[in-house]
């Protein structure tokens, strides 16, 4: 009987090869701007806002007024109690997106000329600021590929429904943005193909050092891409960082057992603190986000017209890790971020992840820690900036810049405030592997720096 | 700037030696059981039924019946609503405990004569067969030991709660039994204690290869020491197995991606097929466990007197993994098991977990898969056996056989049923390190797996 090695030691060296890779052998980066124009042209995409009322299929329930789905399916929008015992604030009310199905982003790899592909997919969500965004190969709900959508079947979906047609590299359930979701999680995979894979008008193979160099642009490769690329076995690149491995989970442990959140689903119908208008459901401060309905056309996904709602934020995000080189070797500070929606109450995030406006009403010492720190840097100092929009399919216009910024010591120690902590990339692609540790939006930044630094 | 190696490397060489150690330095084997009478003859314990109108402090609620402390803290019992596409049964009601906070269960370690010891409680929970089992030197609901109990201190929390103070070896939050908790998790801590440990007449110092010894004993090494004792971090002894790590991750994945359980809080009154009586509530089919009430007088405790809920399966358990050599490497039969009370619906348990009174009114093929294998095993196939009791401070007699049986391919596969997967016990103790991968029972089975064999 052959037994496999535990430790996969060949794809950490080939991912690298293939984030070195800046050119690619199937389409040059250069000309990934005017297939996405192509792609664009081809299809007629369409997204209008449209009151509550003209959704189809969609209603508030009479009883609860939750917003929800005829079918019981997609996701419904509900309202959440949080109570936090030591946060900055104690507690409050918020619509959140339920959707406890489990979705599959998916993106299938290949070798040409000894370097791994990837094969990205120019894909229109509502919500997307420029609407086609490079998405992974697959990027379907449970819904989608069970076929609720009574549309046609999602394409390369047998690749990963069916992994052992090829060779899985990373597979993993990611939770999703904590303040808008309840306990979302997407499963996250990286499935490298064997044999000939089928081409299709709106998929190309990029190397992962093409899809870094896109990164760099702001708006193009969408938040599914930017979570399954973390997500890729990197390797354990450094092997000394300034904690242990243990003593970072040792940590993470910590602020999660101590810090404690409750989070309770309560009826939308009067919410406290967010008003039911005609087209949209607002914060009675103007701040957070709304809850409206779009309408959407499109030949060019599983089903040509449909309505939906849509979460719009009030406001351009920030989105930040600040770095040090700490004996040698980069290291990003990581925040254990607690939020409502989040199965396990904290997970790691960027150093700040906010929308500084919803502060805008605050005093100093009430705004987010290293915010200023982030918002003035020199520009000398920036090592990475772009904005990116999160989920279209859900989010719309939720735009953040994301940025990368060196600190000095005197900016922030080797021993930050408690619940901080200095990570090295190679430590949180290890924790990537497992579900549940590092948020979405350090997911997206992982990814920045792994591949478009 | 002197940095950390990322991986511990001299941890596992120094648990296999404690665990190679039968004898220890500071208390014989041998007299570790007159060390218990002692310690029971020294305090004195009693456990008597009450109904539930003699709870001090517990009610039930008018609105929801839901059984909960006037403070808010400890625990509460309520209604769980559960629906499983896929499962052997579609939906059902059913009690639960919730018990939302996080408590510590911590060992304390320190090396005598260069070997790493233990430090073991002697302590009483009501709901043990026996009263008094051999416990983890800390173990201590966040109400225990924020002092909602308003008793004495806990001895030995400040290692815990400051760990800083000594050496972490493991930290995670790991769930517990999920038919019976909603949700619930407990932080197992394994921490080596600098400098001199004062001596407690209740505690005493082990090595692990003497608790193996006394887990092959019924009722003794009480659940909570074997949960922290199988995330001791071992090491990977075996560099291959059938399937990489990788690989048994995304089947884990693909089963809790694809088998949708939902559970939802619902009231205990009027629970559908359970009936509240003075002194139980009960399911109306006899089966699974009742709810009921102690009074508790002890003066070895935070309090010396007290009252409270218990749960009482019907029955005895069984708990077993199924174990073959492949390649010359042991293996376990991994099953990936849903539960109700679980947050991602499946983890990794035993190859068979269930009380098998509860399916004696069922036809043959809807008994659990491989239990007559477990149950008829010639004796000469049975490497490890002994009863264990679950959690005393929640659950009364609640006991299981716990056995690791040898099996045949023919009996089963290398490639058995989808929801089962053959790991080697290095890779579920790698899977320990990170939480919601290794549910309870097989925790329990790993360490006397590493430990009694």
């Amino acid at each position: 009987m052959k037994l496999a090695e535990r430790t996969d030691t060949l794809t950490a060296p080939r991912i690298a090869r293939s984030a070195r890779d800046r050119y690619g052998t199937q389409l040059p980066t250069g000309d990934v701007m005017d297939w996405l124009a192509e792609r664009r042209a081809a299809h007629r995409f369409r997204v209008d806002r449209i009151p509550f009322d003209e959704l189809r299929g969609w209603s508030f329930s009479p009883d609860t007024g939750n917003l929800g789905h005829a079918s019981g399916r997609f996701f419904s929008v509900e309202g959440l109690h949080v109570s936090c015992e030591d946060g900055p604030v104690e507690e409050w009310h918020q619509p959140i997106i339920r959707q406890p199905e489990v979705g599959i982003l998916g993106i299938l790899v290949k070798e040409f000329d000894g370097v791994p592909h990837l094969l990205m997919q120019a894909k229109m969500e509502p919500g997307n600021p420029n609407l086609l965004q490079l998405s992974p190969t697959v990027q379907a709900t449970r819904s989608n590929y069970t076929g609720a959508h009574r549309g046609a079947g999602v394409t390369y979906i047998e690749y990963f429904t069916r992994p052992e047609r090829g060779t899985v590299l990373a597979d993993v359930i990611q939770s999703e943005h904590g303040s808008w979701f309840l306990h979302k999680g997407n499963r996250n995979m990286i499935v490298e193909a064997r044999g000939n894979v089928p081409p299709d008008d709106d998929f190309r193979w990029l190397t992962l050092g093409q899809i870094g160099e896109l990164m760099r642009r702001d708006n193009l490769v969408n938040m599914d891409s930017r979570t399954v690329l973390s997500c890729a076995p990197f390797g354990g690149d450094e092997p000394r960082a300034l904690h242990s491995d243990a003593e970072v989970l040792s940590w993470l442990t910590a602020q999660r057992a101590t810090r404690q959140i409750r989070a309770n689903r309560v009826p939308l119908k009067e919410l406290p603190g967010w008003t039911r208008g005609a087209t949209s459901i607002d914060h009675d401060g103007g701040r957070y986000f709304s809850v409206m309905a779009v309408s959407v056309r499109a030949d060019s996904r599983e089903v040509a017209s449909w309505t939906q709602p849509l979460f719009e934020p009030v406001g351009l995000g920030i989105t930040a890790f600040l770095t040090r080189r700490i004996g040698g070797v980069p290291h990003l500070l990581a925040h254990a971020k607690a939020e409502g929606g989040i199965l396990q109450s904290v997970e790691l995030g960027p150093t700040v992840q906010c929308v500084p406006g919803n502060y805008a009403h605050l005093p100093r010492e009430r705004q987010p820690r290293f915010l200023d720190l982030v918002r003035h840097a020199d520009p000398a100092r920036i090592r990475y900036e772009a904005i990116h929009s999160e989920e279209g399919g859900r989010f719309l216009n939720a735009e953040s810049r994301y940025l990368i910024v060196e600190a000095s010591e005197e900016e922030v120690p080797l021993d930050p405030p408690p619940d901080y902590h200095w990570l090295t990339p190679g430590q949180l692609t290890a924790l990537t592997q497992y579900g549940n540790y590092v948020n979405v939006q350090a997911r997206t930044l992982l990814a920045c720096q792994r591949f478009a630094l």
